[in-house]
């Protein structure tokens, strides 16, 4: 179902309280940098393991709206991020499409089938996410409900490079050679695969769009299993085609993670915003963001989540240190990657506190120049 | 047993046949760039797989000279490679301080106990590579044996990041939040730790350069983990300290994979080469490693070991392609990482003969200006 004016900016019906968040996308100046923590919803939250348990298992959760709102809402009072982003999980599209999968405690997400042959490609359907995913649909309208307005909520899907992976491979790999080796082996194949993943995700983020949600993200978890050109030749163009699928009806953030060595080409992508993981150098990034030929772009990230191992005075330096490298401007503060399932909520919220804590008056920002 | 004049250049017995990789290592313009690749030795080759099958387990043919030899030469004969690399595991090191490890098939290792706290540290003895490791020298005498001369033998060792990472978790890990965890939590162990690992190390090659070895190379597989500042300030000096203790007596090169975007600081340390991951920009590190703190730097790498996967058509491209980035001063010729299992044998021939067959005299090399 697609919408009749897909290019309209949405208008959303409550009004939010924050939206600092929207604001540094905007590129406006901001009083502080807004903050929240990719995996901020989940184990290390004592309150979600509550939940988890009374759900059963990690697909119930995602299964029942209310629960998946409760868990979604939480990190929002637990650690005072300025941003909730919707609990779901990457696999829903490929499941969607036809593979079903099931997430094994301690093991990760195993795939029934996998996608290897032309006739397994043929297998595969077009996604409804009204129908195929109308528990994720009714997770927004909950989540948005119980916001009401407090802070905006995050959409996301995974981008399809990584669900390829996922689709080839059928459970997580150290290498993906499975995929890779579809890459170089079977191109047209694998192009066609991609090509599906592309226009699902593409289908489902509209829908989640439409639902209310305020901002999307992509997550390419995997991409920095390939090199720059394979990458730019073979990957970037379903970006771009999902990125114009979505007309820029809400801002969009590309997290590529591993992908520094090609950040230069993904800032050529019609996006508002940029995730970085914590390998890549943010005034490169400054830079690279500051002349990306469609304008300016957001920067996003990029902690090493493993400095929340470590006692708050240190993570506060280290973030200040992140925000004095970055800047104030078009800036919004996260980790360089999920938070560890290990890490103390404690720790957590010295994090999100150094971000709120940062000496706005007396550092100049990276890009008044 | 250390050497009694540590700085004095190795003299070999046997005239080498072909010693184009150390006339590479020493800067020579070369006819044609030499070439090995990282796993040339092992299950890609029916050859291997039989010896495998003979020994039992991986680590009965680490433990018994003759297999070890048998198949560190097995790829020059079937891939016509420039270097032979001595067939053994990383993990041996941290057996020989005393934490035994099995490798378990299509799992990887496991060891029986891990470094977590003081008293773990204080388990741990220094060793001593003729008592501990005299498998490993016996094996390099029986190599150097049946080479006799034809290629050059390449020692190695896994560099104290790695090995680290695998002494304080016990096993392979996605994100090794448990090693990381260690590094802001308890430095001072960790460091002490780290510090253990580099001594044995350093002993260990010291014993591998007498025995004969003509290069030795340092892995530091897991070096992606670690942002830029954390790699440079708390393990970058425990590779000096074992390229110190090396004392220039052969080429070293350091292979730091997914440490791209710390290459510049790896340009400081005092070896030969540097090994490079497929995600790494050649054309960026060739003019770091020319400008170089302590003189230009070899570069060895970095072909997508995935491309393998391909026609040899591609092969050939792709190859031509990196030596067209690369030039031919030098420069050694392999892939970005290990070749996997499933390359046909064909495709690695075919990689070498891209690199035996690249046009030189039709090519500039990078390095002329």
């Amino acid at each position: 179902m697609m919408p009749s004016s897909p290019d309209r900016a949405v208008t959303h019906p409550v009004k939010l309280e924050n939206d600092l968040m929207l604001r540094a996308l905007r590129g406006e100046s901001v009083e502080r940098v807004p903050v929240w923590m990719m995996r901020q919803a989940g184990r290390t939250l004592p309150e979600y393991r509550e939940v988890r348990e009374r759900a059963g298992g990690f697909k119930d959760l995602l299964f029942h709206p209310e629960w998946a709102a409760e868990v979604t809402v939480q990190p929002v009072d637990a650690y005072g991020v300025d941003a909730a982003i919707l609990f779901s999980d990457i696999l829903v599209v490929p499941e969607a499409m036809g593979l079903s999968y099931e997430l094994v405690e301690k093991v990760g997400p195993r795939f029934g089938r996998t996608i290897r042959s032309a006739s397994d490609l043929a297998s595969l359907h077009p996604i409804d996410p009204h129908k195929d995913l109308d528990y994720v649909m009714s997770a927004i309208e909950h989540i948005l409900g119980a916001l009401h307005g407090r802070v905006p909520l995050i959409g996301f899907a995974g981008a399809p490079w990584t669900i390829f992976c996922y689709m080839v491979e059928g459970k997580g790999s150290k290498d993906w050679t499975l995929a890779r080796r579809m890459l170089w082996e079977e191109p047209a194949l694998a192009d066609a695969l991609l090509g599906q993943i592309a226009a699902a995700t593409t289908a489902y983020l509209r829908a989640q769009i439409e639902a209310g949600v305020h901002v999307v993200q992509l997550f390419d978890s995997w991409a920095g299993s390939l090199s720059h050109s394979l990458y730019v030749t073979r990957i970037l163009p379903h970006l771009h085609s999902i990125l114009e699928g979505l007309g820029g009806r809400v801002p969009v953030t590309v997290f590529a993670k591993g992908g520094g060595h090609f950040l230069q080409d993904l800032m050529t992508l019609p996006c508002t915003a940029l995730g970085l993981d914590w390998q890549t150098d943010r005034s490169m990034a400054r830079s690279l963001a500051e002349s990306a030929p469609g304008g300016p772009k957001v920067l996003q990230g990029n902690l090493d989540p493993s400095v929340l191992y470590a006692q708050p005075g240190i993570i506060r330096a280290e973030t200040h240190r992140m925000l004095d490298e970055f800047g104030m401007t078009r800036t919004i503060a996260n980790l360089g990657h999920g938070l560890y399932p290990d890490i103390p909520a404690d720790h957590g919220r010295a994090f999100v506190e150094a971000v709120k804590s940062y000496p706005t008056n007396t550092r100049e920002t990276t890009t008044t120049a």
